[in-house]
């Protein structure tokens, strides 16, 4: 069983990593912590690196399993973690639709917010991966909108975690506009138990992390 | 059952598509396409961009189940048809793995291709997901060298359709460099006879869209 193998998260604040710590909390799952400091080098060491070659966070060790990539991992977790009931079964008709968004976020919706935040724009907007800006926002909004409550319809899953991450993320930073619809899911997410517990456990870190900057 | 369904495949050629494609092949499974002119604005239609938003291909309908983009397509497929057995099961130890190189492929191996073309370096590069093309480009070596013969062992599996195919297009157009791990590699990716059925049945539109363009 899944629950028998130990689970460890490595873990940095603030970082991506911070998808995977609502997610375990989602879960409900007994897991180690190993908090990083990656400015301080603690990405790079061997042991590190032998787990995940680009030094990044977040990865998992479930047993003798290694996972990196914040949306394979969330993935990975929802189905071996089935009881928690935040992925459809591999023969529901919506496992297309979550694969889909679980895929569409770090691959669509991110590239697109980098060069969003970079000020680039394409020539040729034909080669993106997220089409244009605007094509990818009003999409966005439509999706968000049609949310009821959560993007797959009555049933929080493990798509409101990833997709909702990214999309909170940028409202925060001002990459996506202040818009009503953006706004109301967010707060949905900001009532969830779960989130509220991965913000007040990280909360220490991250003050301290923004001291260390000041 | 899944093959109870009908599935329909937009494609177009020379595209992203090509994977899917490819994966389809692998399956061996029946399914009727429909190849888009998108320079002719076919992806533009109020009928593809209700199941599309981008107005991108790939897209599959499988029955009433829409999925875009190319990795979430293979993933889906290939736990929708799992006497392909180009899928690890749930409960497989390498499940972890599987997923983290499917999320891997698009989410980090194309932004860095896509910089890369672009000529783009960041100054700080914590902020990329690919870390810096440097430790990418040690990373893909290490882990195609160590490839026996394909990613995940000796089972040929989704990931050496999605990576693989992704790592075939990076040397192709000259962003990855000519390396004896790489060329071993696609040798054995272009061995396989579902690779050669795929290339052979858009090879009359390949001609015909390099024709167009000339």
């Amino acid at each position: 069983m899944a629950s028998d193998r130990n689970l460890t998260f490595y873990h940095a604040v603030p970082s991506r990593s911070g998808t995977v710590h609502w997610m375990l909390q989602e879960l409900g799952i007994a897991f180690d912590t190993k908090l990083l400091d990656l400015q301080g080098g603690a990405g790079q060491t061997p042991d590190y690196l032998a787990l995940n070659p680009l030094g990044k966070v977040p990865t998992i060790v479930h047993g003798d399993t290694v996972v990196t990539e914040a949306a394979a991992i969330c993935c990975y977790l929802a189905d071996a973690f089935p009881e928690a009931g935040l992925a459809p079964a591999l023969d529901d008709p919506i496992r297309g639709e979550y694969l889909r968004w679980l895929f569409f976020s770090p691959s669509t919706i991110e590239p697109a917010f980098i060069d969003r935040v970079r000020q680039y724009v394409a020539q040729d907007s034909s080669q993106n991966s997220y089409r244009d800006w605007d094509t990818l926002l009003a999409m966005l909004l439509d999706v968000v909108g049609k949310a009821e409550p959560w993007l797959l319809g009555q049933k929080f899953t493990t798509v409101d975690v990833v997709m909702g991450a990214t999309i909170r993320f940028g409202c925060m930073f001002g990459i996506l506009p202040k818009d009503p619809v953006f706004e109301a899911y967010i707060a949905r997410i900001d009532a969830r138990p779960a989130y509220q517990r991965a913000q007040e456990i990280d909360a220490p870190h991250f003050a301290a992390a923004m001291a260390g900057r000041s």
